[in-house]
């Protein structure tokens, strides 16, 4: 991890700059699968999944297997599961929005309803951790929008089988739909349907390079919506003096353990800190199973000292971090200038991990400085809101003239007409 | 405008289907244009504004100009755009959330704040109309937002103008920067900034092909966030037995003389209705200067005879229109039963063109029947939803196991090392 002392601002950019992905021609070699699962449905997938997962069995998870899973996991994880179940439904059962009707005008009355998207997927990857707290974060939305139709698709693993843990999470959110298909193949069956399974509108979830890769093209196509663009998972820290450099120490590595393109910042008043920090990491990453994985993540990681508040905000703004740790004794003073960040993680307290799970916050954020226009996942990702107007006689009367006053100066005769024929109507002598 | 008669399900997808988009390899003659600004900046615009525009003069419209606008159209058009102003800004006024404290578990207190988007742009198209309510439509709620830097680009016309209403409603917006620049070269401008125009971080409004594919081609690259994907308008209309025949014919002229490529659906009880309509329609287009545009929509645009209503909803939800016209004595109970569309509009005196300028709602809405998954422009689309944190000592202790055996359990032990390093701190006798 490289240390910067506040370096002047036009380094910046280079000095945050994320580390570049892959520039592969992905889409030449997603193109083909999409293609195959769109033309031969489920005859694909069966072949992908033989051919990528070794796996010959059916499509569909058994219902039963998914209300069974409860009992296949560890007590303590199942209640674990259902603590976090509870806090994410509480923060995101916060998010529903009740129409609220603004009279514009006298009898102009407009308001908007939520209504949720009736179809979405969930796609949770295989590969090196099972990740069901995705399910959660993704399901529980689901469920409270009122989808109607939830898919979820996973690979199965060698073995053959999906992981009870996210069973487990799916049926605590009411998924009943569990397809075992994974990578790019999974993302166009969801797309565009097949024989077992359903089209679906919208599609949420993690993945590696050819599952993203699927989504941003049949997203760009039209096909359907996703949750967000794609990027490595990242984390900046900003610490004071005060902050135990163990717990920042965990914070780098919980980050760095995700992915070796994982990046993470770590920002301090002073250079001891860093080197406390630093040296803390080392002690951690003894212990640490993925300590291959973290060290790379390190490796195009950055530590920053800025004794100045503003500047370390201008700076931790620019970076427009996925999560943002305050680990500062005076983090509630600077909540309101955090202007780019996914999530925000305030005091001394407040590990990044506690809303990776448990929390009740969404994990599912703008990665890769995509902070500064996108919004990570909420209940407002699951619904639509529709806009309603619903005009009197009287209240197109007061309204009509600005409308006609506009759609002539735009140069919409019929635009006007629509107006008029009604205006008309009202008049005591009617003429159209 | 053919007339079809309850027909089957099965036909539904088929009878519903959008007018095909060209498609053309827009993206190999965009792409070139996005590259010379890219790389040349504001020469490749100057060049451009010539060639496709025949415009020579400065990039930057003058402060003074559109100070000034205001007094250069008519006085009943500025007091039109003033009251459009005005309810457009009450009903996405209502739209702000509060930062709303969720207390998921005893110390453990999650909330979510709204931000503008720092740098927003707004592209306004040139052509047939001067499309000011447009530039209310988004400026205003980037107004609200908060957005810092607002941006419009807006191609210039023939005699080297850009029309005084569109300056006066960016006037209203509090918008003073305004570029004559047009087509894709705008768009391209505007994600990487040149050395006149601004680089934003999400582009808005409409625009012709080049338009359109260089914002999807933009924001699949991941350097702008865009409003929505492109479609062409349409809308469609649910009448009863009592609605006017001129009424209903009048909003699907609206909506047809937008494009050759609108498309209006006519959805009534009986066939007598519909040919009403029809004769209406034949009546009023007589009058039109955009009949010529309005005839080439007709043409593929579809009426249904659906005497059910639930039929008829069905119908309309598989079709997910953009503006759907309810023009229905009982409209109002069928607002729970409307899962698909954009913008409804209820009873016999609420338009379109209401909604269209001056209403209040917003007017840039999912076409192509993205309203399935997409919700219309609103002060969302201008704001971040940042979500907060602060959890204590205490609020760890309570949360802390549930993380912990998650973490464990997706193998993911660094994040586990982050709760425990905190609560080993907390204890009497602290190891780690």
């Amino acid at each position: 991890m490289k240390v910067f002392i506040e370096p002047p601002t036009d380094q910046w950019a280079e000095l945050l700059a994320r580390p570049a992905l892959q520039a592969d021609d992905l889409g030449a070699r997603v193109r083909p699968i999409i293609e195959a699962v769109r033309q031969e449905g489920d005859a694909a997938l069966q072949r992908f999944n033989r051919q990528f997962d070794s796996y010959e069995g059916a499509l569909q998870i058994e219902e039963k297997a998914i209300n069974e899973a409860p009992q296949k996991i560890e007590p303590t994880l199942w209640q674990a599961l259902r603590q976090a179940y509870a806090n994410i439904r509480a923060f995101h059962e916060a998010q529903k929005e009740e129409p609220k009707i603004i009279e514009t005008m006298p009898g102009v009355r407009c308001w908007r309803r939520s209504v949720g998207i009736e179809r979405v997927g969930i796609y949770i990857p295989g590969g090196t951790a099972p990740l069901f707290s995705t399910v959660l974060m993704l399901g529980v939305p689901a469920q409270i929008a009122g989808c109607s139709e939830v898919v979820l698709c996973t690979p199965a693993t060698a073995t053959g089988k999906v992981h009870p843990a996210i069973l487990a999470a799916a049926s605590l959110c009411g998924i009943g739909k569990v397809f075992a298909v994974g990578g790019a193949q999974a993302i166009a069956a969801m797309a565009y349907g097949t024989a077992t399974i359903p089209k679906v509108d919208k599609v949420f979830g993690p993945g590696n390079q050819y599952v993203t890769a699927a989504k941003q093209m049949l997203a760009a196509e039209g096909v359907i919506a996703i949750d967000l663009p794609a990027g490595p998972s990242e984390v900046a820290v900003w610490a004071d003096e005060h902050a135990p450099a163990a717990f920042l120490a965990a914070d780098l590595l919980s980050q760095a353990e995700h992915g070796s393109d994982s990046q993470v910042i770590l920002v301090c008043d002073t250079e001891a800190k860093i080197n406390e920090v630093l040296q803390a990491i080392e002690t951690q990453l003894s212990h640490l199973p993925r300590a291959h994985i973290a060290r790379e993540a390190l490796r195009h990681s950055r530590a920053f000292v800025m004794p100045h508040a503003e500047q370390a905000l201008r700076l931790l703004n620019s970076y427009a971090p996925e999560h943002l740790i305050v680990a500062r004794r005076d983090a509630a003073r600077y909540v309101e200038r955090i202007t780019n960040a996914g999530s925000v993680f305030l005091g001394y307290y407040t590990p990044e991990s506690a809303g990776d799970y448990a929390s009740g916050t969404n994990h599912t954020l703008p990665t890769n400085g995509f902070a500064r226009m996108y919004s990570g996942v909420s209940l407002d990702s699951f619904v639509k809101k529709i806009t309603f107007q619903e005009i009197t006689a009287e209240g197109l009367q007061q309204l009509g003239a600005t409308v006609c006053h506009m759609a002539a100066a735009e140069g919409l005769d019929a635009h006007k007409l629509a107006v008029e024929v009604r205006l008309d109507a009202l008049s005591p002598n009617p003429q159209l």
